[in-house]
């Protein structure tokens, strides 16, 4: 396990998170007692990556039936839903949400709770199952991606997709950790990840911790690097991968993807099934969010535009599938045709 | 004129630059007196932009007689070829740096001084011709642009290349002045050019007095609203043009252009003939800057990333000539093959 925890459960109700958006000059953790606290947490970014707000929202849920002062099932059912509706509009763009809110639900439909107690039970049961799996479909994923690098690969990398965006590992930072502690030697580019810097301020972060050897470029050096010095591959995570392979993830993935194509870098998109949306047809159907301006006119506390400066921040794109070489799941490698092969992982 | 000044000199022997490391935040013109100062001031970045930068030194050249208290020609004579080689070494990769000292020279090397009055007066004036020049050349390559901007265009812009970037109006960003200028309704994405962020900082500044619409976002959205959005053409600058058409310019450059290519978006190059370089070949031969590591790990005074963190921040990339539509030059528009009609240029 990383020596931190970017979520965990504490008995008899409270969740604690790392806040982010101090890291790296500050390791702070954050309590929450309450849904739509959680919710606020998701929204604003203390905890971000798809994974990890998969598994906020379960515990998010796990928090209604631990704080209930009624007594009364259907009273915590009720406020189950109520819950449930906050905690969806925190984000739009990342399908895990969405998921591990449904499939809660779906356990709390079955039914059949005489008390409160039942409920509390199975619903923190459902969520810490989640959570646990989370860090074995990441390790699994992981350890499928190391046919993919070779020893002494130069990657690049695009975002923050290690332990900080899932329960532990995360997905394609979760591989690179894996080939170092394999003993693999290897080398990676880590952008920046203009505006929010996750890749400047958490993955540095986490590569330092792990010991991999790095450096942090701005996103727009990509083309440059792999143009002038040996860059084996990329390998990035995702929000959501639509039906026929489209990928939604952080903004400027899609440049990322088009620059490797040129430079005929493959490009491997990182995902747990659970991210994979059969119920997206493509790319086309995602909700793309749109973010506050002041995280392009400000760095930390610094200005850097103008005042009243106009910006544009969607916070996702979208990259068709034809520039991604493969999909890396908890079951394995997928190749195209990606409408049939991606299907197939779930039959 | 804009209502400010980028480099302008003053009798008996002064330049002012406004410091562009301090935009938006604060309008501060910075005073030189010698060329050795003048090459510290294009090394920090007090002043940049190739246009600009040659310019520089071309002022900072006409320091050197103007405080001459040798009184004899062939002390000042020496004094100008050792200020030249602190210039050239101020930034290898624009070459009007070389350029306008090379012109100095030559106009020094015609011989036949006197006096160090007449050899002063000779090389003030033809640096103030060589700004004049640049105004005109700039004005001209900006009206010629014209006919490549519809109204009602949709512009992406990268870096700096207005008044800012030259002793007026500039190259890409002066052609947007003049469609603005001559009644087109316009609208420019500017990036925010990481890691120095002249999009964000001094492009919004410019635009914003001109009064042109505008938004800015990351360099890693390009992509993004190309697909998105109507986006007509991308137009940029330079720092040099090699005979085959490779271009040398900011880092991000080249990521820009291959999006654009992928997206069917024209990309343009505005460039004075004395950023055209037919003594470098190809792209492949030009020496690419490293700049220092705090650009990338500090915004402003704030730190983005952890200490001790590894970097790469190369200032520009070569972006080969497939990728450009065009070259916008005071001449003219430039179109493929660019081997015979950058050299036709010359004849």
């Amino acid at each position: 396990m990383a020596a931190f925890h970017t979520i965990k459960w504490f008995d008899p109700g409270l969740v604690s998170m790392i806040d982010q958006r101090q890291l790296p000059h500050e390791i702070v953790y954050n309590e929450y007692k309450d849904a739509a606290a959680v919710a606020g947490a998701i929204k604003d970014m203390v905890i971000r990556g798809a994974p990890a707000i998969g598994a906020a929202a379960a515990y998010g849920l796990a928090l209604v039936p631990a704080h209930d002062t009624s007594g009364k099932v259907e009273t915590v059912l009720a406020e189950l839903m109520r819950a449930s509706e906050i905690l969806r509009l925190a984000r739009p763009t990342a399908v895990n949400l969405f998921w591990a809110i449904d499939r809660i639900l779906t356990r709390v439909d079955a039914g059949g709770f005489k008390t409160v107690a039942e409920l509390r039970e199975v619903v923190l049961e459902e969520a810490q199952q989640m959570a646990r799996e989370d860090v074995e479909i990441n390790y699994s994923l992981g350890t499928h991606a190391q046919s993919l690098i070779p020893d002494g690969a130069v990657i690049f990398h695009h975002c923050n997709t290690g332990s900080l965006a899932a329960v532990d590992y995360g997905t394609a930072l979760g591989a690179i950790r894996i080939a170092h502690e394999t003993g693999k030697q290897i080398f990676v580019y880590v952008d920046e990840t203009r505006p929010r810097l996750q890749g400047a301020r958490l993955t540095a972060w986490e590569l330092q911790q792990y010991g991999v050897p790095f450096k942090v470029v701005a996103d727009s050096s990509s083309g440059f690097y792999m143009q002038t010095e040996k860059v084996d591959l990329c390998i990035v995570g995702t929000d959501r991968v639509a039906a026929n392979g489209d990928v939604a993830n952080k903004i400027g993935t899609y440049n990322l993807a088009v620059v490797a194509h040129e430079n005929g870098v493959p490009f491997y998109v990182a995902v747990p099934k659970s991210t994979i949306d059969l119920g997206t047809p493509t790319g086309d159907e995602i909700n793309i969010e749109e973010r506050p301006p002041e995280e392009v006119t400000h760095v930390g506390t610094w200005q850097i535009t103008p005042d009243n400066t106009p910006v544009g921040n969607p916070a996702f794109d979208v990259t068709p599938a034809k520039y991604i070489t493969a999909f890396i799941t908890e079951d394995g490698i997928v190749y195209p045709p990606y409408q049939e092969n991606l299907a197939n992982l779930f039959k």
